[in-house]
């Protein structure tokens, strides 16, 4: 399998009427996304946002969980906290990771729509037989916005549930969680 | 398929000493967890706290959701935090789900033990022939405690991932989205 890479996007993508916004960094998802990651062997955990205060933020907590008094109070943290690496925009992703003809791109989306979605098992062989690195995007707010959407080389299928309406209204650090499990656990 | 709940425990469970405490309630553990057990059709999700205070939060947190300003802000929220149900022992679970001997109890932990874990497989196959309720355990901090675990019907496997060193330092928010989606997915 090629390596495989993850991004939290925070612009563009959509708020609750469907207009393009930029959402705030959230503390629990640097977390929960970078041990996730982690614990999948992932390489690289893009935090993407184009304000500078923002993208502070996130080197700040990383910095105390990777050097500060975090990594002493919990060892455990360290590698997972590691992985984050803070960026302006997605096109900054597409260059540390050697150009986006490098990258296979996959998105993430909690709506089913015109697109044709990709289940678990193709993405899963497919992964294990590409040269290119794997990029998985995932959006916060109400989702990735069209133009991200409209790039990707794979647009995985929404999470299913069992609930009987049908609804699947999980946090970004859940589907996340199950995202790598079904194309990267064992 | 029987009724499937889950509980996040609070007390009894490790610090990293391995010492038995108490752990405060973390508000993104009540929504993460909820919205998952709501797209996954779980029945309830129990949290468990014995001190009154940390019960009285919880509810407050619920009760926002469900019939507050919450609810008008974000309708999706209402059926999920509708599922909490907070109590103080895992006794009163037991209670409320009409006793200890009506439960098949299912823990999940991230370290392997002498205990001889579940597959997913085998507990798939377990919950789809079940005349019991089934019941499953999330502990914070470092995990639930060993009078638990010793109750259990099921031990669940620790979730392996993808790290050469086995890495699997997950949040619980993320591990209980990975084992209802491997329970409870399609």
């Amino acid at each position: 399998m090629s390596s495989v890479a993850i991004a939290l996007v925070h612009h563009p993508v959509l708020d609750r009427q469907g207009d393009v916004i930029t959402t705030a960094i959230t503390n629990l998802d640097l977390h929960d996304m970078a041990r996730s990651a982690c614990t999948y062997g992932v390489r690289a955990f893009f935090v993407v946002h184009p304000v500078l205060a923002q993208r502070e933020l996130a080197l700040r907590v990383k910095t105390h969980w990777v050097s500060g008094s975090g990594a002493r109070r919990i060892p455990t943290r360290e590698p997972a906290m590691a992985l984050i690496d803070v960026v302006a925009s997605l096109e900054d992703v597409y260059e540390k990771l050697d150009g986006r003809s490098n990258i296979d791109l996959y998105t993430t989306s909690a709506r089913s729509d015109e697109r044709t979605p990709s289940s678990y098992e193709q993405a899963r062989a497919r992964m294990a037989a590409a040269q290119k690195t794997t990029l998985i995007l995932f959006g916060t707010g109400w989702g990735l916005a069209a133009e991200v959407l409209d790039d990707a080389d794979v647009c995985l299928a929404p999470i299913a549930g069992a609930h009987p309406t049908g609804y699947n209204h999980l946090s970004v650090r859940a589907a996340c969680a199950i995202v790598l499990d079904r194309l990267m656990g064992r």
